[in-house]
């Protein structure tokens, strides 16, 4: 079979999720494709707005494969938003330029009528093509990710209506309707998991869930509104996909990254830039592959900052159960040499 | 003596805040005098603008007491802004209506060469008027609370020139800039000490050392630029004036608070919103009096959200080394009378 999958041994990034020895420690960065990168902003500007560009399978193939060329990564993840569920639960979104993300807000139990994940697949048709198009043009030994955004998250931009501050518009409505606010969380349970799957069967070889916003909560509520509902995903994703890694990233949980560790429900845990190293290999590395955790600012400062951050990283959490990556995204102002001494930095200390 | 200042054991907030047994649980809030109360919105419509509410004893002192006249709360917070301190240096500080601080921010190590702390007191005179004002006319049992903004919070002011959302701009000039941003430490160091020392001379019976942007550092930097210059700070507070309890508040320091309680400089700790009880009670009370951490969103919600908030706090961490808080300020947003039930419960409770 000239088109038989390639075997996660074939695979530094699919081995090491899976908890098994890699050919090399495996990297790969959080908006790896995005505006610090020219090629980029070029294949940008031929979309009509950010949607657009998202639904655009030639353009977000092309964004996806466009860090494997300058840089040598071991995943790509396909370009897309987490914006894109809401807008398939038939939710209003669009991005103002330079302002970010705006939704027409859930402001009471009623707004939730409206939203429905009976077409969600075809909705989404555009984004498992870009992930066809990206399997079939994958460099050997590369994965491809596919990701969604936690329902946590998703919650907080279907009811704030945009990025926030304080998050009170969120909290009032979990905390002021819980009968509503669950069934928004299940709503997006059952979506989320549902577009993990189709990724899956688009070819897409691991799963990360980004749960943002996670970091705002008390330790009760992040259990009930950020880990349980993850963990329904990955175990529906686990059911229908069982050999396909999920990668949680509870952003800001803090402490309560142990309780994502303990439950097992993931194979790894991506680990903000906040979150003590020596904490992280004593409690989580037993029972989770750990993946992170750069300071993006390290990165686009550069010199001996980048190569002490990565040294830390390396030492407390390396070689084995860790996937190299950053605690937050790639900056858009970050040089692209320092991705490429970065590798570099990454790949050496393994020589 | 007439005058003579009231004894520690008269006041439950600083007993509690030197480990001795209080006479009763003692509760203040963050922002407790603020735009939730519409005799502030009145008193505040009285000056020209921020800044200048600041700057004016007789307006600044009866926004102090307000909250004390409606609530039966154990302590004013001198009504003051953590941005008189950049001010007092010499840098340009203004407020726009309804968009927060802004700053002429520092942008490169010439930049510092304009600050100097040399008319740090005469400057902030009109806070410490405040102090002596409210000092005269607090009631008995009640204390007074003096507090500035930690080094690393005012420096993301002075740098970012305004509240950020990534706060990259700060973070490259600490890692890119070191022997600079430790200058800018140092003297805000020595700023916040003295700015302390003075409020203490003026009344303040306590203080706080307010750290809202500790939560997006590593936690190597966290150590280096949060808590090391907060626990300086603390050191010459204590030299000058031992029998003040000092408060430090590492907003989102998850982790490492337990490095905070440990090093022994501070005698009570504020907890965030989202710091696991449990651990808060194992790893910090024994070493620190803890402080805190009821979600805002909570007490603006109000009913049984509100009282089931208040219960756990007190069953995890009460009644002795607590002192009741908020986990960040009262929201603008929040009916008086939530505060009401917040005290009523925290009273019941003790009965």
């Amino acid at each position: 079979m000239d088109n038989a999958p390639a075997r996660t041994e074939d695979k530094p990034l699919l081995q090491s999720l899976k908890g098994q020895p890699a050919e090399r420690l495996p990297i790969w960065l959080m908006r790896q494709a995005g505006r610090y990168l020219p090629e980029y902003r070029e294949v940008r500007a031929k979309a009509k707005d950010f949607i657009d560009f998202c639904f655009r399978p030639d353009l977000a193939a092309e964004a996806t494969l466009q860090p494997l060329r300058r840089f040598d990564l071991d995943a790509a993840i396909v370009f897309s938003d987490i914006l894109v569920v809401p807008l398939a639960l038939g939710q209003k979104v669009w991005f103002e330029e330079g302002k970010g993300p705006r939704l027409e807000p859930i402001r009471k139990p009623e707004d939730l009528t409206g939203l429905s994940a009976d077409d969600l697949e075809p909705r989404l048709a555009a984004v498992y093509e870009t992930l066809e198009t990206v399997a079939a043009e994958l460099p050997a030994g590369k994965a491809l990710i596919g990701f969604a955004g936690a329902p946590w998250t998703l919650a907080s931009y279907m009811i704030e209506g945009q990025t926030s501050r304080d998050f009170s518009r969120l909290k009032r409505f979990a905390y002021g309707q819980p009968e509503a606010f669950a069934r928004l969380l299940d709503l997006l349970v059952e979506a989320v998991a549902r577009h993990l799957v189709a990724q899956v069967r688009a070819g897409a070889e691991t799963v990360q869930i980004f749960d943002s916003w996670a970091g705002v909560l008390p330790e009760p509520e992040l259990k009930a509104w950020s880990l349980a509902p993850m963990a329904e995903i990955a175990r529906r994703v686990g059911a229908d996909c069982p050999e396909v890694p999920v990668i949680a990233f509870p952003r800001g949980a803090g402490l309560t990254y142990a309780a994502f560790a303990e439950g097992g429900d993931f194979d790894a845990l991506g680990l903000d830039t906040t979150l003590p190293l020596g904490w992280a290999a004593e409690r989580l590395q037993p029972k989770a592959v750990v993946q992170g955790n750069l300071d993006p600012v390290k990165l686009l400062v550069g010199g001996s900052v980048l190569t002490r951050g990565v040294d830390a990283i390396l030492e407390a959490l390396g070689p084995r159960r860790l996937v190299f990556n950053l605690g937050h995204g790639v900056l858009p102002e970050t040089p692209p040499e320092h991705v490429a001494e970065l590798v570099a930095r990454v790949r050496g200390t393994q020589a």
